[in-house]
C-alpha cells in the first residue's frame, strides 16, 4: 500500500511516500481503507522532534482520519464491513478519566498514524462517524473536535448565556466556537485578520477582536461584557496570552488551557488576579472515547458542519504539511485519499 | 389599591377583589408598581388549602409577577426609578443549595404574593428582566422558568445531543422545552392532544408520544433512541409517570422530579430498574436568585420567548384561575393590570 | 478442578458440588487459583431465580473472591505470577459511566462466578489488593465494598462533619459505615438489634437506633441532628424504608438507593416531600474498576479492615448460602479455599 | 474602647495603639465584644500598603477574630445574647461561588478589621464556633481554616486514599494537613525545617521533605508516591513553586493556587506538563459563610484543634505583627484581649 513516512531524521524533508503491506488484523483489530485525513500542529510538532526527540523512525505521521471498515478480525465484533469510522486519537482512553498509560498508545507518535491507504487499529479505539458529514468533514473530529467538546462542554460545562471566548481561527477554534453557539452562549472571537473575524461571525461568532490593531484583546472583553469579564475562556495561546486571559475571566471563570501557539513557556505569570478572582485554569488533552460519541451525537441531532480550509489530494500530502505550517488557513486542512 | 384576597376561607370562591393602602417600603425594599402576573399550579393549590392548611388569611394569592420600580428605601441600592423587575419565588434563596428556612420566604404562601396593584419586596429578592420580553412573557418566568432552568441546565446539565423528554406543555414543559433546544438537545414530548404536540413541534420539539392514544409512551421513547433511552426526563406527571420514566430512561440518565400532576403517591414505586440503570431522581424546587439571573442571560442572550397561552385583565383574574384549573392551555396564563 | 454448580433448576437445593477441567486462559486472560470468596444477597437472588429466570444452567455462582495469578496468556502484561488480584463485578466496566451492555459481563450471572478451584478472568477484569488484609478480607471487596464506596464516597462525596444514616448491619452497610467514618462523618446505623448496634459502635458509629423498639427511626434521626435531618442515607431497605428515608434527610440532602431488603415495590411512595427538600436519589449498582482501585488506596492508606461474621471451608459452601439466607450475620460471609 | 489604627501611612510603623467610641448596631448588626484574633500574612499585606495602596486611612486591622454577642440590632434575630461568635471574612459572600462585589466587603481592607475591643458586624456576617475550641483556637479558623477547607474539601474533593501535598507549615497549610487527615488521605508536607517536619508528623503527616537539603521535593512527591504523582497539591509558594508542583502532580490531578509566599510572578511557567497531565489549576480565595459552616461542623464532629504558635496579649499586638514578618512560627500567631 502507499504511505508517507517520517523516515531517517525529523523534519519536513524527512516525510517521504513509501510503500508498505497492508496490515493484517488482529483477533480484536479492524482493517481500514482510509479515506480521508486532517491535520493538527502537533502532527509537524512530532515530525519536526518536538514532541518526542526519541521517536523510533520510520513512523507513518498524522493521528486523524475517517475511513472504511474492509475487515474484520475473527473475535471483533462491534462494526461491519463497509462501516465508515474514525480512530480515536488516545486509543487505550476509553472512558473516564485519562490515565498516565495513555500516552503511550497515541497515535502518530508513538504509534504509527493514518497518513497511509491501509491502517489496522483495534476495534475498541474506533468510532461511528455522523452521517451527514462528508469524508473530510468527518476526517477533521479526533484531536481538533474532541479538544474543543472537552473544552467546551466536559469540561467547561457551557450554557446558554455565558460568555466564551475563543483566541484565534484554527481547528479547535472553531469547533469551540461552534459548539459555544451550540449551547446558546455568547461567542468572542480574537484573531489578526479582520476577514478571519468576519469569516468567524458567518459561523456564529457576536463578536471579534483584532489583537493585532487592539493588543487589549482583554479590556475589549471586559468591555463587551459590561466589566463582568468572560465565563470560559479557551486559551490556545499560551506563552503571550495566558495573563491576558485571567484580566478577561470573570471572577468565578475557567480558562481552558489548549494550546501553545505562542509559546509554552509564560514569562511572568501572575498568579495574584488568578487568585483574586478564583480562577479555574484546566488543561485539556484531545479526550476520551465517551466524548468523542456525546460529540458525535451533538453534531449528529444538530447537522453540524466542521469548517474545512482546503482539501489536498494524497499525491500532495507534502504541500498540505507546508501549507498548515504557514499558519494562515482558517479551519482544518484535509487530504483524501 | 387594589387588590385580590384569599379571604375566610379556601377555594375559588374565597378569592375576592378588595382593597389595600398601597405599602411603604422599608430602609432595603423597593416599592412595585405590577403591570403583570402568571400563574401556577401551585397558585390555585394554596387557594385550595392543599399547600398550607394552616395558611392566615386573608392573603395576596400568585407567586410571579412584573412590574416597575416606583419607590425605593433609604438604604435600597440594587435598582432604580423604571426598572423592570420581578421578584424570586423564595426570597431568601439568592445563591448555593436551598435551606430549611426557605420555605418561609417564598411569595403567596406564607408571604402575601403579586396580585396586587402595588408590591413591596426587599431589594435583594429582586431581579432585572431582559429587554425583549412583553411584561406578560416577563411575568411568565419566575416559578415556572427557573423550575425549568434548575432542572434542564443546573442539575440535568444538558449538553447538545443529549435525548430530553418533556410531559406535557404546561408551563414549565414548554420552558424545559425550550432550554434543552436552546443547548442543541433532542426534545420528544409527550402530552394527550395531537394538536398541542404539533404546537410544541412548532417551538422545537423533535418528536412527540401521544400518551392518551399511545399509553406506552416510555417504549415510545426507547425505540426513539434505538433502545438507548432518554438522557433526562421531566417527570411533571407523578404518581402515574414515575415508573415509566425509569424505564424510558438511558442506563446512568437522570429524572427531574418536579411536578405532581396526577397525584403526589406512587403505587408500585419500582427500585430495581432504578438500581439496574443507576438512575439519578433528583427532585427540584423552583431555584435560586443566582439561577433566575442566569437563565435570564441565557433568554437575553437568545431572545427567546416564553409560550403565553393567554392574558386575562385584572378584573378578570378569578376567570384566568378557573381557566388554569381546566388545564386545557398551552403555556402559560397571565393577567395584565 | 472442585467447583460448586446451580445444577437443574433454580433453588440452594440445586448447588451442586461438581468437577470441571481447569480452564486455559486466552491471551489476555490470566488463571487464578481461588483463595477466598464472600458472598452476597445477589448471589442467593441468582441462586433462587430471582435475578434472571432465563440464566443458562449449570453455572458456578458467586461473584466475589480473591485469588492467586498462577498462569498468564501470552499476552497478559498486568500481573505476574504471584500477585493476589479480584475479578472486579462488572468485568466490562473499568472506568467511567456505566454502560447497557455492563450487564452481560458480571461475574456469577450470567458468567460464571467464582465458587471454584480456579477461575479464568481477561487480565482488564482484576485488580491488586491491599497487603494487610486476610485473603478472607480480601474477598469481602468486589460487590460489598465497592457498593459501599461508590454510595458514600464517589457519588455522596461524603465530608467530615456530615451526617450519614446506614440502614442495617450487611456487608454494604458496615462498608458504608467505615467509609464514612474514615472520612470524618457523623454515622447513625439503624438496625432491630441491640446487641448489633452495639457492635456497629465499635466499629465508629456515633449513634444508634432500633428500629423494632422505634419504628419512627426517621424522627430519631431528626432529633439527633437539632432537626437539620441526615445528609446521606443508604438505604438498604427499599419498600419498607424508603419514605422514612425521604423524612429523615436534609433539605438538599441525597439518598442512595442501594438495596431492596424489605421489598422492591414501594407502596405510597410520596413524591411532596421529595421535592419541598429538593431531594437527590441516586440509585447504585456495584461500580467502575477505577473505584474499586481508588477504594483499596482509602484501605490500604488507611489499614481499615472489613467486618467479617464467619468463615466456611470450601466443602461447606451449601452451609454457607444456607447461612447468609437467615440473615442473622453482621459483616461478610467468606469460604476458604 | 481600646483599638489598634493603621495611622497616617502604610508599614508596621504606623500600626497605632488608640481608642474609638464603642461602636452601636444597626437594625440587623450585633455588638461583638471581641477575645481573641489571629493573624494573617494578608494582615501584614495590608499593613504594608501592599494589598490596597489606595486603602482610606484610618483603618483598624486583623480580618480574624472572635468574640461574644453582647448587643442586637433591633431586628437581629440569628443570635443571641453571649452566643460565641467569629465573623466571615467576606462579609457578603454567604452562599454559592463568589462575586466581583465581594471584595468591598472584606474585614480589615477597606472594611475597618477586628483589633479593637468591640465591633458591630451584620448578623448575616457571623458564625457558631464548635463548643470545644478555646478563644485562640476559634480565632485561629475564618481564614487560614476557611482557605484550607475550600481547598482541601470543597474544590479538592479530598478522599480517603489519595494522596496531598502541602507546601510549609503556615496556618493554612496545618489546616490543610489536618483537613486531609480528616479524610484519610497520605500527606505529605514540605519544609525547609527538619523540626517542623517532625511537628508536622505529629498532627498526621505521613511523609515530610525538607526542600532546603533537598530542592527536588516534586521529584521525592513522585518517588514516595511510586511514579504516580499527588493528586492534590496545595500550593502557597506561588513563583518558586508552581512549575515543581506541576511536575509533582499525578496525570488529572489537580494545584490549588492559594499563596505567594515566594512571590506572584512566575518566570518560565511551563504549560506542557499542565497539558499532558490534564492539570487543574485551581485558585482559592477563603472562602463562603456556607463552607465555614460546614467546617465548623467537621471539626465539632472530630473535636479537631488547630495548631496555635503562640499567643500574646492585646497589649502587644505590634510585637506579634513582627513575630508573623519573622515567619518562623508553627501553626497560627493570635492576640487575647
Amino acid at each position: 500500500m502507499k504511505t508517507y513516512e517520517i523516515q531517517g531524521g525529523f523534519g519536513l524533508d524527512h516525510v517521504i511516500a513509501s510503500e508498505r503491506p497492508v496490515p493484517v488484523p488482529g483477533p480484536k483489530d479492524v482493517l481500514i481503507k482510509m479515506r480521508a485525513v486532517s491535520l493538527n500542529y502537533r502532527d509537524l510538532g512530532v515530525i519536526e522532534g518536538f514532541y518526542n526527540p526519541n521517536l523510533k523512525l520510520p513512523l507513518i505521521p498524522v493521528s486523524d482520519g475517517v475511513g472504511e471498515v474492509v475487515a474484520l478480525g475473527e473475535q471483533a465484533s462491534r462494526f461491519k464491513i463497509g462501516d465508515r469510522v474514525s480512530a480515536i486519537f488516545t486509543q487505550s482512553w476509553i472512558s473516564g478519566e485519562p490515565t498516565q498509560e495513555g500516552w503511550v498508545s497515541t497515535l502518530g507518535n508513538p504509534l504509527d498514524g493514518l497518513l497511509a491507504e491501509y491502517a489496522v487499529i483495534r476495534e475498541e479505539g474506533l468510532v461511528r462517524i455522523p452521517e451527514h458529514l462528508t469524508d473530510e468533514e468527518a476526517a477533521a473530529l479526533p484531536c481538533a473536535g474532541v479538544t474543543a467538546w472537552h473544552a467546551i462542554v466536559e469540561e467547561g460545562r457551557v450554557k446558554a448565556g455565558d460568555t466564551v471566548v475563543v483566541q484565534g481561527t484554527g481547528g479547535v477554534s472553531l469547533f469551540a466556537l461552534q459548539f459555544a453557539k451550540l449551547h446558546g452562549a455568547n461567542v468572542i472571537v480574537t484573531s489578526s485578520s479582520n476577514e478571519k473575524l468576519e469569516r468567524a461571525k458567518s459561523l456564529g461568532a457576536d463578536f471579534g477582536v483584532n489583537y493585532s490593531s487592539n493588543p487589549d484583546w482583554d479590556k475589549a472583553v471586559l468591555e463587551h461584557t459590561d466589566g463582568r469579564g468572560a465565563d470560559l475562556i479557551v486559551d490556545l495561546g499560551g506563552a503571550a496570552t495566558l495573563n491576558r486571559s485571567l484580566t478577561a475571566l470573570r471572577v468565578g471563570g475557567q480558562i481552558s488551557i489548549v494550546g501553545i501557539l505562542s509559546g509554552a513557556s509564560v514569562e511572568g505569570f501572575n498568579i495574584v488576579p488568578a487568585i483574586l478572582k478564583k480562577a479555574r485554569l484546566q488543561a485539556i488533552n484531545v479526550g476520551s472515547r465517551d466524548m468523542f460519541e456525546a460529540m458525535n451525537r451533538a453534531i449528529g441531532q444538530n447537522t453540524l458542519r466542521p469548517a474545512i480550509d482546503r482539501v489536498f489530494p494524497f499525491e500532495q500530502a507534502v504541500d498540505a504539511l507546508h501549507y498548515l505550517a504557514k499558519g494562515t488557513h482558517f479551519g482544518k486542512i484535509c487530504i483524501r485519499f
